[in-house]
């Protein structure tokens, strides 16, 4: 087999740079280890940028986001007892962001590549990038049994911290960056309306605790944990019980609770590998950083990571003109490593970390004081959280 | 001998707060351990915040500043070769510093002094205050070789970090927060003139550096140096080499170099101690808390106590509401480490750490690179530059 790009791994940046590929009529192959269903299954992030928003809307996979998707104008930051609203709106001259989940976006992306005719192989086995420092680029896979050779120009590695793509590079051409913070975050989804409409980040002596939702009837809510906690040491019970103590009384006493019919403890790292690029290997999103859920850019770096390789090849194949795709790292890198900074700032100043000096301590809740009283620092805090530009 | 207030120490802030409580009919004695002339020797600060300008003008001794100060509406942070202009009147709505020597301040805080008649002691020795948390507060001391004990309402501890006020309270009743920094300031005054009109802030990979000034004709200039380093290892040539080095190469050419007159390392340092007032003893500027020079906050922060602290007497003696009195030590805090945290921020993310981990280095390049291209950042780092509000 052969074709122009060989995107590995079917997450919603292997199938959004796919799709923006498609529809500028560069021939695309998709590969991907699980099975769709296992594909669609996975909970992550739910809030988008207006750059995501944008580009899932460039590829034709906007319409039922537009429906329904929650456009968010701000969100509340409490510490201890005290509520304090950041103004989004406001403070960016008019943006927002919008609450609609990864799981949402990743099947209205399935379904627009069904329609577009662009081929996905699912359990795909053992894919492996090769030969991406020399004229002849491939990926191999095993597919139904059988060894697949793909031929391409260039490889898109969207296969997730974990996959092939990062671990294909000579360990030497790669610099690794990483932080892993001492605590995780439980998490739970539930068939009860959100607490608040907007979203809730609550700062409290108890540790961080998050109120999210994925619409109005459903909700994510999250608590730090101790970074060695299993997931069946806590009951729904117990689980409402820290939630509401973290939160000031009037939020937690019009908490409505209810069974969770998912739970699951995610550790918070911080992670950049650099460069992007390797020959024709490009990586993509999570293949190359990760960053703690709190602020929300995993998913919305991986579409800015897209936006950048998308244009980089659309002007290598439409053009002729490669200075893009010569500029991606670095300008990937860029945006990521805000995103990294911001991301880190964010969960630094709310939660608690065991073992840290008090002058730490003193400094982070003056941070979070100096925040929130502060207008160019809430400005810059919004500019950040609705996403810098690309 | 018996006053209302006893102030210890008569550097600027005890001088200032001498001042204002006499000019308000207050009655102070100030206790000095050093001689006048070396007091007056002490080589310091020199950029006032707008309220550190307002409270000398307050005081009477503000006529030489603003006919020899130097009004400064922005400052320049470098960043290896490129050079960025931080507007503060324009990111701040008009503020700006006064570029102005501690021991001018110190001078014309003497010179009032004198004229109004306020009573200092200079060459006290053995100074100790007595009985603070009881109904009898007193200090006793040396001078001129004979016992001295002054009977008083309040004791004023502005007699800095190893002075003798804050270590006369007992050791449980205080909470200390510290962070040393592993390196120092070499510093040199010179009578050349400055490189440039305003301050320049130099982040480079060889370590940081500052260029400041006195007045149009005498230049301070200032090396990140290692820790252990002493003085005498520093020849002018080698410092003048090592300077233009960090700096950008049209501004490194464009410096006067001349002999050194003073030449120091000074160690960098954030400490606060927790409360601020012990009964009748209140602890003032350096004596309560120490922050690196960078940003400039050390004499700022002590004039911002003073004001506090005035208000309190003033409001205890002349209208009988201890209200103020009883809140200086937390709206007195709250400020404080507001600018431990900017003094902290801009030295970490200005200085070069040994054994810092990548991670650590790129937030902090990212933090920096961030600051400069953001609106928002650089509003928010001109408004703890000319002093966040009192």
């Amino acid at each position: 087999m052969s074709t122009q790009v060989c995107i590995i791994g079917a997450g919603p940046s292997g199938l959004l740079l796919g799709q923006l590929l498609n529809d500028a009529g560069i021939d695309t192959i998709i590969l991907e280890r699980s099975s769709l269903d296992h594909v669609l299954a996975r909970v992550r992030a739910g809030v988008l940028e207006q750059g995501t928003v944008q580009l899932l809307e460039q590829a034709g996979a906007g319409a039922r986001m537009r429906a329904e998707g929650l456009p968010h104008d701000g969100f509340a930051i409490t510490r201890e007892n005290d509520t304090h609203r950041i103004d989004l709106a406001r403070l960016t001259g008019g943006k927002n962001v919008m609450v609609y989940g990864q799981t949402e976006v990743t099947r209205d992306l399935v379904d627009r590549r069904a329609e577009t005719g662009g081929i996905t192989y699912y359990q795909a086995d053992s894919v492996q990038p090769h030969e991406f420092d020399s004229a002849t680029p491939h990926v191999t896979c095993r597919i139904g049994g059988e060894e697949v050779r793909i031929n391409c120009s260039f490889i898109a590695g969207c296969d997730g911290f974990h996959g092939a793509s990062r671990r294909a590079v000579p360990e030497g051409a790669i610099q690794s960056f990483e932080k892993v913070y001492p605590f995780g975050w439980l998490g739970i989804l539930s068939e009860v309306p959100p607490v608040s409409h907007e979203l809730i980040y609550a700062s409290h002596s108890r540790g961080f605790a998050l109120c999210s939702m994925r619409s109005m009837t459903r909700s994510r809510y999250y608590i730090q944990c101790n970074a060695g906690d299993s997931v069946d040491a806590w009951s729904d019970a117990q689980f409402w019980t820290e939630l509401r103590r973290r939160l000031p009384p009037e939020i937690a006493e019009s908490m409505v609770t209810g069974p969770s019919f998912e739970k699951s403890i995610a550790p918070l790292r911080s992670f950049v590998a650099e460069p992007m690029r390797f020959g024709s290997l490009f990586l993509v999103g999570d293949a190359a950083h990760i960053v703690p859920p709190t602020g929300a850019k995993g998913l919305n770096l991986a579409a800015s990571d897209v936006h950048y390789l998308f244009e980089g090849l659309r002007s290598h194949f439409l053009e002729r003109d490669d200075s893009a795709l010569d500029a991606y790292s670095q300008r990937a890198l860029t945006r990521v490593w805000r995103a990294v900074r911001f991301s880190w700032w964010m969960t630094t100043m709310l939660h608690r970390f065991p073992e840290q000096a008090p002058f730490e301590t003193r400094i982070l809740e003056t941070e979070l004081g100096y925040t929130l009283d502060s207008e160019a620092a809430r400005a810059a805090l919004a500019e950040n959280y609705v996403g810098l530009p690309y």
